[in-house]
């Protein structure tokens, strides 16, 4: 298995949204699922919030949204964070409590390679990093079992290994089951943490069609994005016991992401829960039938898992910049991967319909007869 | 002058919220200004806004806020953070960029009281405390000077002084124009820059009858809240020159602050600089007149300046705790500062009104009499 | 009492320094206690010390030193550190082990003042700082009690006060064993850790004529100086229980603090227990005959308690410039304290002997006559 | 090219010493280069040497000490630290002086896996951590570009780039000429500085029979090791621009590496580089001889190109531990590598002696011959 192309895919990622216009009714936008705007139920729930103040607890929209997605997820607790980078940031200085602290992860992780190296600059967390293999696994249970220090003066303390599914950066693949409770069950043998920056484990559980809190089991912390597939305007939520959740809430608050009332955002997280998460399996469908249409066109396609695509122009008579600026032109956005000769990237999401992707198939198609 | 009593009040403010309930209609609240509903119109706002990704720059109504409060507050540049917290976190790592910097600060001040050490905490920063007088001051221009580091190899080097105005825990007072623009005088003729935590600053300006840009010109950054008196759900803009803004944008990032589709809360953030700001002399002149008439009373008054209010009992023949206990029961919330024998503090803020004002007086005088 | 000239005083210590040159048998050299050469004894034992690589405990001469100073201190164990600095370093990290710690410390105190604010630094540990009165205390056991903080969102966790005896920046002063009680009582009612910054504890001990081990009984930890009065060249001892000595020799390896052969250097310092340490009440007593010297001569003095003597020019027709100008002629060297007007330093320690008292008193009887 | 085992030799190197006794004058003991001791004529300098007090740069010893090693490394200036660790500590600091600082280094690096995370730990530093190969080499100039950050608010800032030469965990191998000056001009391209840990570069330009001023010219920094094969009791050079060093020794005191009379230790140091420094080549020729010998006794050797020296039992019908114990009953010492099946390490250094190594050999002989 080859290793994860993780610049250029990186390059695009950061390089697409510099482009990002608003989107707009006759437009199909595959360049993203960060590009979606709120539903006019989200907007709804927005204006009419139960809200009190969260500094102090006493906001019950909040209370209900952490209280769901603890629920959803088995887990004791939930806290509501501004962020994926505060989720995955408190997450890490609470299993890294101690000065002398290192967490293990994948050199692919977007822990590792796009949030600032934020557990080492604020927290003073040691990053040991693995190979990210193109599945997302970061080794065998023993590779990862070998990286955790004994106990020397020499070294820090291993205190919890990391993981992402949907994994980012090595296009949305989904760890197994089996995977994550290997990798799990290594680390709790040591007295390891695990946590998952499960900014899409959505998917993952979708994809795998398991309860999302049966996949996230084996793993101490989960860290889950509403502002991404499910479309929310703003905010994570991270899961795991009482005790941790504690720590995490403090974290939060030291770092400013504890708020006022806060419940007019939880409120369209709550939404998007109901609206938006159901249909996940729809999106990922999607993308295949992308996938399938492309294939059949003659482009090179890398089978997608969950909604995001990459292909490339394989047999078909026509440069990606040129492919990409035709589609452009007529209504379906798509990103060239900068610096990935040829490599395209399309991402479904809630605003991507069925309508949408036959629109798009017409528009490939068109393009590539006028090519 | 007497040194500020900050452990009693602050064992005020932070038990208070511990019994904070949603407000009703018939009831007035006058424990805080952060137990504020978002206004209809905030809400009709948060509603309809125009929003993008404001992770890359997209979001107009976020733009459009920082704009405004920078223009506001005469700065170059803006950026919106979720809290005061983030705001000053933000502001003590952008001016202490270096490794082995030191902030000087009073020793009452929210920023070195009542945000974890935060400075220090995530950024290594080393504060520097100055004694805090009753009057929110840190001691004479001298005073100050005195506490600049020389360049020698035992010392961090001093890189920003952080004053606050409207005091907190110096009862709302504000610090004056001429002292102001002495300290920072003293600091920037040593090449040290200077933050004013400014939470409530636009009390202070208000107090003083002078616009905001011309009370904060001599700061080269400040941190203003939109969710205390401006009655906004969430928010805090800090401002200053591009570049420290830019590096703000950066640490915002780091810490899990920067958001999506966040104009959601910036458009509430604009609704209360429309219509919270304007009336801000009306909730300090019915204070002042809840002052007056405790006085009245026979309430041993300490006058307000602004929009906090303190006292105690007096020559009046009731317990402090049996006089709030009495309010309360009679729908007017106020507090007894715990630990401080006999001192109660009372809060106005936009959802105080005159009416409001008045039933407070005739239940105080009710509770005086019944005694 | 008056709060401690801490700025005029920091000022002399270190200015004082840029101008120390090296000893010469015909001076005598009052300006520190930092600029003894080693003796013939601790030389020849440098020489001859059996060592090994102490990177793995495998020093026997540095274990011996170990041993004997956590014995002379009454504490379970003890770790070589290459300074006072790192000493205090340690000490604080491992008493504030996690993220969010705060220690309680005087605002005079070497650790707050002179050490680059190295917990803050470089472990993130936030200082809390009183006000330091001239006698080296930081207020009663009840304004400590006060700075303990409750368990909540806002606060970082208390861990550790920090006294500091005899007190650098406040002439010498020595902590009451009544005081030294208080304080460590009240701090460990609340499960609050305490550290000695003891590097001159020696004195404190020899001037209240008790037991080392009775003086420091009441602490968690003290860090004691080799190389200040007991005139060694390099090193510091960390004491206190096993299981926190464990952890500071770890925090000392990750500084790069932990070294190979060095029981060289603890071989000095063994021999500077022996050789030095008995004699230290000698120099309190050659700096209280200086002291009295200079006050029948008209001088105003500061009456020392141990090593250290401040005083002023008083009715004597000289100004402190001539005078120390005119003694360095003569071979007797001392200070003016950098920008306190007229006042001047002396301090005692192995190498000024009783002849060098008699020799600086008719330096400084004839300086005065010729004046 | 294999991956580096980094985890079986880390193993050998640290469990190794754990059983470290002493040496004896029968004992040839080839188990690490920090089991040397010092020489006479470093015991003398020790005892001889002229001091003064380092903290304000009076140590005469130690002046000349950091001049001279600046010179020989051709570099403006020098700083003596007390171990490599420290060395490397300041200096990976120095490079990375603004938060949000990333360095990029081999994940088999001493700096990475042995140093405690110390840049993270204590400064809040990034690792971006690349394979290393098993010669040393992180991958080609195209590999190191690749990593420096681009200008990104997700990313953290690419301040240095360090190198290991000779490399400990990949059995002492040599870093070409050509390989460091193709990374340091990459890195020199983009604005990056770069560092040598160079521990042992003293073997590495022996090995390469060029002036060391010649190998380590194209970086910004390097630390050097007078305790490792050079023989010296206690530390390190830290050498770079004359801004450079000013700040490392800043840090260096904030940490607390700042020691009075140190020149004791220097003066050791000063005959390490007369006496020592000039047979390296000797050291590497005896470990080349030594591996002759095991190759024709049939084991399988790892030819060495210092003095590090890996070899298991191949067709030697031995169990690794029942040679390695036979030896030692013979008085030779050499180590199994715990946990790598039958692999055994040898190091030379200036006191193997050339009839150590005949001893050596005999033992040997005789061992496989009694098997």
């Amino acid at each position: 298995m080859q290793r994860c192309a993780a610049t250029l895919v990186a390059a695009c990622l950061l390089g697409s949204a510099e482009s990002l216009a608003p989107p707009s009714a006759h437009v199909v936008d595959l360049r993203s699922d960060t590009v979606t705007q709120p539903t006019a139920a989200m907007r709804e729930a927005m204006k009419v919030a139960e809200v009190g103040d969260d500094v102090f607890g006493d906001d019950p929209t909040v209370q209900k949204l952490e209280r769901r997605v603890a629920d959803l997820l088995g887990k004791e607790a939930g806290v509501f964070v501004p962020s994926g980078t505060m989720g995955n940031l408190v997450s890490m200085l609470s299993h890294c409590r101690e000065r002398g602290s290192e967490y293990i992860v994948g050199d692919q992780a977007h822990i590792y390679i796009f949030e600032q190296g934020g557990a080492a600059q604020f927290g003073g967390c040691h990053p040991r990093a693995l190979r990210t293999f193109e599945d997302g696994t970061i080794g065998s249970p023993a590779d990862v079992e070998a990286m955790i220090r004994p106990d020397n003066e020499h070294f820090p303390v291993t205190r919890v290994v990391a993981l992402e599914s949907t994994h980012n950066l090595c296009g949305g693949s989904v760890l197994s089951q089996t995977y994550v409770e290997a990798i799990c069950g290594v680390a709790q043998k040591h007295g390891v943490s695990t946590h998952l920056d499960g900014a899409r484990a959505w998917h993952a559980a979708a994809a795998l069609d398991v309860p999302i809190a049966e996949y996230v089991r084996p793993f101490d912390s989960v860290s889950v994005c509403l502002s991404k597939g499910l479309g929310a305007p703003v905010g994570s939520v991270v899961v795991g016991s009482q005790e941790f959740v504690k720590r995490c809430r403090k974290l939060r608050k030291g770092l400013g992401g504890t708020t006022r009332q806060v419940g007019v955002l939880a409120a369209a997280g709550l939404v998007a829960l109901d609206e938006i998460l159901p249909g996940l399996g729809g999106d990922h469908a999607r993308c295949a039938r992308l996938a399938e249409g492309l294939a059949a066109l003659g482009f090179d396609v890398e089978t997608p898992t969950t909604n995001l695509l990459y292909f490339s122009v394989g047999k078909v008579p026509i440069a990606a910049d040129a492919f990409v600026a035709e589609c452009d032109q007529k209504g379906v956005r798509l990103l060239v991967v900068p610096g990935a000769v040829g490599r395209m990237r399309i991402v479904t999401h809630h605003q991507v319909t069925d309508a949408g992707v036959e629109k798009a198939l017409e528009v490939f198609k068109a393009a590539v007869e006028g090519a």
